[in-house]
């Protein structure tokens, strides 16, 4: 509960941060979305290196999915990922019912556009940890009702 | 274990990123500072918040440095404050022997230079939950060997 709390209050600050320090309007929508999955993309490296210290070698690539999905996911947001769908050809979408930096928006439907900068730490997030574990991915995300959200992974075969 | 880690890469980020957001070459070294602080206090205020949620009210200002000394420094760091101490003239030093935020940098005196940097956020988060608390202060750090330091509380009178 309040490890939840920091990790939300300081995400929120960030957020708030990165769009303020817009000063000279230079900085789009678009290039703070950026800056905050590249920084998601780091803490997301970061962490998996930690997480997987003591794992077992993967089997394959849905087995790290799996992983994400779970001890990931669970370290992270207290809870999984509720629905893991793939088309076995490289495209995973996770789905989180409640996800938790979206709990704390009203779902009122003028919110929607702002659910997008609550999104970008996390896909970064998603995309670190895979890249460090030899996984290249592009991560989007999308919500249709909060604070339900999918995140869409497609594999880059390299 | 993990949640620390989570806090701390996402501390990481933010000050490597407040500090190369600095790209006009304008904000020099105090501004960040300034800037971690804020959102330290910010997050500080959130946070108390929560933790006193369902706390008996404070006796007096002893008992709020108390508690910040516990509950709040093990909520946020995992462990308590080692010593406290105060002149009872509105003046604490709080001790932390092995602050966590300093035990990732090595411990070579060339680095004491960036120790500000990784305390600014924390005196921001005291004095903004000791500010949610009644409490105006005014709080600073130093360190003479990493990574012990101490935070030095000047409760302003109001």
């Amino acid at each position: 509960m309040a490890d939840e709390a920091l990790f939300q209050f300081l995400h929120n600050e960030v957020i708030q941060y990165i769009y303020k320090s817009d000063e000279n309007e230079e900085m789009e929508n678009g290039r703070c979305i950026t800056k905050l999955e590249n920084m998601g993309f780091r803490v997301g490296q970061g962490l998996i290196e930690r997480f997987t210290k003591d794992t077992a070698r993967f089997k394959d690539e849905l087995d790290v999915m799996k992983f994400i999905c779970k001890d990931f996911w669970t370290s992270v947001f207290k809870k999984q990922i509720d629905n893991l769908r793939t088309n076995h050809q490289g495209i995973y979408v996770l789905q989180d019912n409640k996800f938790r930096l979206l709990t704390q928006l009203s779902a009122g439907k003028q919110h929607l556009e702002h659910a997008p900068k609550y999104l970008a730490f996390t896909c970064g997030l998603v995309r670190g940890g895979l890249s460090n574990l030899g996984v290249k991915s592009i991560v989007t995300a999308e919500v249709s009702v909060m604070p339900a959200c999918k995140f869409q992974v497609m594999i880059q075969k390299m």
